[in-house]
């Protein structure tokens, strides 16, 4: 069985974590699968996705950590080109990747207790985010 | 058809890389399954999943530069919220990633020669890993 | 319903970065299907998948924050061992992935207009890659 679903999230910009698991698990219990493997994939070269022990401080740390890897207010070629300001972003976000794929059975995610998954915005602005949540399972 | 097996393993903290490509391997061969995607997932917030060449070198490698990006001793506000001394675990394992997709055809994983499948211990202390092995396919 | 295909592609060596969204749409056609989840696995621990607007700024940012984090003339312990000039390869590819999974509903990937799909060299030489596409969905 196969089931596409999405959901739209509102995000303040660059630095802007936010917990997506109910929603994801939310999805699951949707679809009516019980076991099986569900995708989650930002729509959009500026954000990413992952998991992390949501909490302020680890989000902070890992703001940081991308601010020393890709500073917003470094030089970048992609300014150059398009008059933008979001280089940093496109670069972190190509790192951190678009896409999650995680196993849920008996209809439960199989995430630990600490461990969100979570869409990184990594864009300068704010923006509506789509992401799109595939099952495959039965 | 949809499959899920799961198998632990105890790490010895920070830095210890395990190669689990054998245990994928023995998981595709019990499914039964000829062609299909395993999705290889660490539960948990501070371990991560990837693919290296597993040798010694490539390893320590690979961990100098974990360390560069956030040292343990750094400063995290995620020590500040909890006393923990695991800042540089969460981050780490957050830009690493939990999950892995890895295609299999013919009863064999589409991995290169030097291409072993490895959970990544980001914590600072040893950990029972639980890694969940998820197949979809035929 | 499950299927493989693979396409392989010529690169000039570290820092080659291939749109390849083309190869995985046609591979979505050809497959037939409909809907559902197609994994994208670069085969060998040189390689990265990910997704980036292929931009030529864009990625001359994104190889110049590798080349940061993982020096090309740095030292590496990989070196030591083999006699190789790739130990900024390996680990940049470990941090990066080989795997990027994308869902497609109706016949078409769900990806952002200028989100593209990327095969990056990280080797030193230039290499035929190997890439494996593998399908589920109906």
């Amino acid at each position: 069985m196969v089931a596409t679903q999405n959901f739209q999230i509102s995000t303040s910009g660059q630095g802007d974590v936010r917990d997506v698991t109910r929603q994801v698990a939310d999805a699951v219990s949707r679809s009516g699968m019980r076991s099986g493997i569900v995708t989650v994939f930002a729509v959009g070269s500026t954000a990413g996705m992952t998991t992390i022990e949501f909490e302020a401080g680890a989000i902070e740390d890992l703001n940081a950590v991308f601010e020393q890897l890709a500073p917003r207010e470094g030089e970048y070629h992609h300014h150059l080109r398009w008059g933008d300001d979001n280089g940093s972003s496109h670069v972190r976000a190509a790192m951190l990747g678009p896409s999650l794929s995680i196993p849920f059975e008996a209809g439960r995610l199989l995430v630990g207790m600490w461990q969100q998954i979570v869409l990184v915005e990594f864009d300068t602005r704010p923006r509506t985010r789509e992401v799109a949540v595939q099952f495959i399972g039965d």
